[in-house]
């Protein structure tokens, strides 16, 4: 396993200075988010990961979780490390403090998530499924639901789960078979069959609360006919606790090819006693209101595996010797160069690196709208940031998990041979990282959402929130003596991306498929461009801090050579994308189904 | 496991329509590929591969390969499947007729090669490093150890190796360690370590025939100073059998990510009785003669297993029912549409396909010139096979595996959340398929071999000798009613290749790190070129078919369609390429090696 160091340089350079959030966080008046506070967290939260989450990285990989009649094992030092986590606070951390919670941003536990999915994705889906079951019963259970759950929920006592896919359906949930039936106690009798359970059942907690998707006996067909319930493993008893064993059970744990160490359950569900939350037949609203953040997290795991791929790939790059430079020996007094001598390698490096600090970048900005979101006092900047958050977090999941892809593969083809062997840990992060773009809604749903939802479905106006930004961006750096020539490159593609988009959505008037022939080259066109903004906001920071000597001179050429790079080797990707978007859905449509096969 | 099933069609359309073999076999005098026999040994390989190999896929991948103190247990089933294998004559189908084999052109080897990748890509690896092994033999060594090994390798009695790799070099050769120290009977010792060894160890054969690369002791620095050994694990007794053991040990077994039915070995040689093969010092000479050869038999890997991949996705698209067409639905009568009716579905399925059939016609093309190579009577016709190989094989290698990983990921994602269950066999095509971007050279390397030493080291003839016949063929086919457009297309980037190569020889003359910096994306653009070539080559004959009825309407219109899509959405990714490659050096180098990382 590459050995993970927090990039905490990066991440100060970003909250203190490109994105400013000392003053952000005093604007929505989380007086509690100090520049203090945040050092503190930042450092420790690197201690914990590197420490004790990273060294069970590889150990959990191979060991696996264990499934024996029904009771699910997590692997050695999984469990003592939950404990641990929860005993330091960081459960909790940006928690409701009503219900236990230390009620700091949003966007500040994000930046722990990067840290968590860097040393050990597997082990941050238990916590993460829990925060995801937390926004729900936050955002809409009854006091008293809260009551009962939130406070073991954030204290980490117990865990949560999302229960939606089923044997014959994922993305189309309006398909589910799983029944709920009124109870005389006004209880309901869930019973059906879950799959693709994440922590669906594990040894970490002493209870489970299951958040289920479920159809009551009239409920209408399709989407709109779907409730939400809460299913505990245990039912809270009269103090609170844990009391009598519900009728749900594990009937098995999945074997895939990687996140191994985290238990994918179906989950049998047999007249289990649940508790509608939200209202009747708008379950599916209730778990789209968490989804922004959830789509975030996910988008965040390429980011994750890509920096730890990357620290690997850099550090073996600098120790290989192997071959002398094509413009003549490096280190003559080895027995080669360093692989990072030669321009390939280094080709694969900085993509790497820049789809990392490109993808942090874009994390932290959508990180900061999402706490004008839930913070903002006017309800304006909270529409305003909501808008945003619709348009950036396809973008988010999807291009992040495709971009993420691509750089932990590019660290195991810079290992060489020993990338494919599993001592190294190279390939554990391409394993790892192979469910991002498919889980959380997968990337061509993402595509769909974006293009035909969000910004047609806007008739452009989320589209133009975001391009306004850009535009206006490059209107006050035009002609910067050193960048300009790339403020111009960002604001030609700007414009086009406008133009494009008029040219789908004309076609997609004529024929509903054009959206869906153009949606994932369209999403991963409009990602190249976000990432382009991000850049050169990175770039105008580290060239002022170079000027005036405020920054690290060696970080500072670091940013401006990776953005360099990335506007020369990487942003004219957008033209192939481009292309195919400009190709319509004619050459996708024409052969019938039954002449693909051979 | 997806079903395999060998396509059969579209190799008899290549090999009766668009490649015309039959005619090429007779002009090469190969009287023994008559039509009857290829027509047999397609049915017989596909029974074999589909019956045999392919059941063992998965469950070799599951259960892996043994080791215990120094033995090598291949999975359940591989060492009978090999049994059956040399029984049916499978093993010396195109070897010499001199030391058992059938004689039958190389070309018809490698369909068959195709066959068993496709069903089993681990299994496919102790045949093929045997096959390698019988090469190098066959070219380089004296009368006496072609009737000492040959015989015993052809008959599948005992299998073969390639030992290059050490610990600390695989791509940098000049770097080995190990020692040949030569004896009083003639004979040498050999003593190092090798590492990465396919089929080093196992159970399947009486004896393992080792080449071995080590350096003579008075031998001169680098690549150089390598010579070649044969050193089998038993030594020859006076019958010719495998007789007393030699000092060559299996040390262990390497845990990898995919190919894990493939025992990958490390070898130590301890004084082992080795026989120089070939001259002194031109060990690695010996090796590159067989390179062409071996490096199209990895690139094919990429084809094979994006077969296997795209099948399955196929029949899962046709069967998984998920949402509606956008268009209204497809499927009334059913709960929801099968997943093929949506655009971004097709749009994954067609770039499958439009790969997998693409570097399908790459390799029939390769391998037509492959037998000319071997078997033309005129020394200028074999002159002129030998330069379109070395300008065909790193395009081969690297750019069929390239493809066949997107194509298998491709595969995966079709399946949504069920591709990353092993179960269903689709993750593990991805996982196999991993590694042949790597071994063979990596793809790097192949790129600096394509255009530094090929194409810019020839003055540009290796290519011109390609972009001829490309330009030919685009004039005798200008204007062509249906297709005309393609041509003037694929004329037009044939022109532009020229030129962009021009460029970079331009650059490369004022500093050689432009060769390295353009190199990967220069093959991939030059790939893309070639694959439109051979698009339309298949789409002439299918359009031809089509038009006066001696074709498959339904197979025609397939080639079409995805000859249109290749062209449209495809084959702009040159522009991409481009924009890389012409980007230059710069971008690359600036940044100083210990300023990677954060």
């Amino acid at each position: 396993m590459p050995e993970y160091k927090a990039p905490l340089r990066d991440m100060r350079f970003l909250l203190d200075h490109v994105f400013d959030f000392h003053t952000h966080y005093k604007r929505l008046g989380a007086s509690e988010a100090s520049p203090d506070m945040v050092a503190a967290i930042l450092d420790e939260g690197a201690k914990f990961c590197e420490q004790v989450l990273a060294p069970l990285n590889r150990s959990g990989d191979e060991e696996g979780c264990h499934f024996d009649k029904g009771v699910v094992t997590t692997p050695q030092g999984f469990k003592q490390a939950f404990a641990q986590y929860v005993e330091a606070g960081w459960h909790g951390l940006a928690a409701d403090p009503h219900y236990g919670g230390q009620g700091l941003p949003q966007s500040l536990g994000l930046v722990i998530s990067e840290m968590i999915g860097s040393s050990n994705t597997s082990w941050g889906m238990y916590p993460g499924l829990t925060h995801g079951a937390m926004s729900a019963i936050h955002a809409h259970g009854t006091e008293q639901q809260k009551q009962t759950y939130l406070g073991k929920l954030t204290a980490g006592e117990w865990t949560g789960t999302m229960c939606l896919t089923e044997a014959h359906c994922g993305t189309d949930l309006g398909l589910i078979k799983t029944r709920a039936v009124p109870q005389a106690d006004g209880s309901y009798a869930v019973s059906g069959s879950k799959i693709f359970i994440s922590a669906g059942e594990h040894d970490m907690s002493a209870n489970i609360v299951h958040l289920v998707l479920a159809k009551l006996p009239d409920a209408p067909a399709g989407t709109k006919g779907i409730s939400l319930f809460i299913v505990p493993k245990f039912l809270p008893d009269a103090a609170g606790e844990a009391g009598e064993r519900n009728g749900v059970n594990c009937g098995s744990i999945e074997h895939k090819m990687g996140i191994k160490a985290s238990a994918t359950c179906v989950l049998n569900f047999d007249a289990a006693k649940g508790f509608l939350i939200g209202e009747a037949n708008k379950g599916l609203n209730c778990m789209f209101t968490m989804m922004n953040h959830a789509r975030l997290g996910t988008g965040m795991q390429g980011l994750c595996l890509g920096e730890t791929s990357f620290q690997g790939a850099v550090r073996y790059a600098n120790d290989r010797l192997q071959m002398r430079a094509l413009t003549g020996p490096k280190a003559p007094d080895k027995a080669a160069d360093p692989i990072i001598v030669h321009p390939d390698v280094r080709r694969m490096l900085l993509t790497m690196k820049a789809f990392n600090e490109g993808n942090r970048a874009l994390t932290y900005f959508t990180a900061q709208w999402l706490d004008i979101a839930h913070r903002a006092e006017q309800p304006e900047q909270r529409q305003e940031a909501e808008d945003l958050l619709a348009f950036l977090t396809p973008i988010c999941k999807a291009f992040m998990t495709e971009t993420g892809l691509e750089v932990t593969n590019h660290g195991m083809q810079v290992f060489g041979g020993h990338g494919f062997i599993r001592e190294w840990g190279m390939e554990q992060l391409v394993r790892d990282c192979r469910i991002a773009p498919i889980y959380e809604g997968t990337n061509g749903i993402q595509a769909l959402d974006l293009l035909g939802r969000k910004v047609l479905g806007s008739q452009g106006k989320l589209l133009r929130g975001f391009t306004r930004i850009v535009h206006k961006f490059c209107e006050a750096n035009a002609g910067h003596a050193q960048l300009g020539g790339y403020v111009a490159q960002l604001d030609q593609l700007n414009r086009e991306w406008g133009e494009l988009t008029m040219q789908v959505g004309k076609a997609a008037m004529q024929n509903p498929d054009e959206v869906g022939a153009a949606a994932v080259d369209y999403l991963m066109y409009s990602g190249y461009i976000v990432l382009a903004y991000l850049w050169l906001r990175m770039a105008l920071v580290a060239q002022a801090q170079w000027a005036d000597g405020s920054g690290e001179a060696d970080y500072c050429q670091g940013k401006l050579a990776t953005c360099e790079f990335y506007f020369k080797r990487l942003l004219p990707r957008t033209a192939s994308h481009r292309a195919a978007v400009e190709a319509g859905s004619e050459s996708l449509m024409r052969l019938p189904a039954d002449l693909f096969a051979l």
